[in-house]
């Protein structure tokens, strides 16, 4: 079996990347960050994913992007709630974090670098993406190319990196629909940004807007757990 | 004054870097990593040098890249040492931390963008560049474009973000002879992959015999506190 790392942040995308790797026969190693992020639920979903995919390895990473800032995610920003996310904008949302997925994904290089993997899994979506930039593929491709340039494996072996974005043409209810067909658990997952202390979702975020009418359309049942408003 | 980042390790390179940033009339913001390196001593050189060249603020990272491995600077493998560096290799020797420029440039590209700053300074060198594929230009442009994709600052701004190598085309001799020029006092920085308790210089290692070299060659006397042999 080949290894890949998988990128596995606790959300739906990541899971249903990390069962993709699994389904093509990949041994997965899971990477998460500790990244001072505003809740740590997620970093107890991903763990709990990990588990339930028999992941070989899950590293969860310490980084302090906090005393950077410059996101609602990290920094004393509230997170915008009932914003109309069915309208159409090219605005990037204060929920963004700068060079995030750069960042993660040159850390993933690394460990992979280590491990002797060339295959790095990240569940990013160009559909329904959020505006952020790090998720288009124009970034990944062009990330692929810079960390084959910048390593050692990248420059002297002939199998190079790959940046597999397994769920960048789906929607929130195609990932949703691939995911139950692989038998991901999304009741281990969490989207919401702003959850409260008994890791139940606000409902109202635009994350958590986008994950319940990906379910409903879907017409598979939303097991996630809201706060009752 | 237009602000800029500058990558500071502690050694001659980084520290040139940052004199000629300030020569260009930047205000510049130093920034470091605590990488689980082999010794903090560079740490405390970095600061040094922040304070000598009155950077406008000296950030340190914290990031375990131990947990990651993979490298004689992050694990527990021993530094060569008596290594003939004079002869011409093409070998990436083992002191290669994998992916590390990546990882700290995308780290730089995030606080770049809190900050409004489009220049960041990195100390490599193609010349002396110990083999490092990081260290190349072919990587450095291919990050830069990555980053102008991957950030929110790169895709909705008309000032791009700019790695500046000031150091690209420069030996290590020249790059002793522009520090000198500029004022940089290199006593308070350290090139040595494994000094003793009381920061004095192995003399042995690669780096430490191309810093000597490079004194030597500029005839400028060497402050370095090298272990008595």
């Amino acid at each position: 079996m080949k290894k890949a790392i998988v990128l596995l942040s606790g959300g739906i995308d990541s899971a249903t990347t990390a069962a993709y790797a699994i389904s093509k026969n990949f041994e997965i190693y899971c990477l998460s960050f500790n990244y001072s992020q505003r809740h740590k639920i997620e970093l107890e979903c991903a763990r709990k994913v990990a588990l339930a995919l028999n992941a070989k390895e899950h590293k969860i990473i310490e980084l302090n992007l906090r005393s950077i800032g410059g996101s609602a995610l990290t920094a004393d920003i509230d997170v915008p709630k009932n914003r109309n996310v069915d309208k159409a904008t090219s605005e990037i949302p204060i929920t963004y974090v700068p060079a995030r997925n750069l960042i993660f994904l040159s850390i993933a290089g690394a460990w992979a670098e280590v491990l002797g993997a060339c295959d790095i899994f990240i569940g990013v979506t160009a559909v329904d993406f959020s505006g952020y930039p790090d998720c288009r593929p124009e970034f990944i491709n062009s990330f692929e190319q810079t960390l084959n340039l910048g390593t050692k494996q990248g420059v002297e072996n002939e199998q190079k990196f790959k940046i597999q974005t397994p769920l960048i043409n789906l929607s929130k209810r195609e990932i949703i629909e691939l995911g139950t067909e692989l038998g991901v658990d999304y009741s281990l997952t969490i989207s919401c940004y702003d959850p409260d202390s008994q890791s139940k979702s606000c409902g109202k975020c635009d994350s958590c807007q986008i994950r319940h009418q990906a379910f409903l359309d879907a017409h598979i049942p939303d097991p996630t757990k809201y706060v009752k408003s």
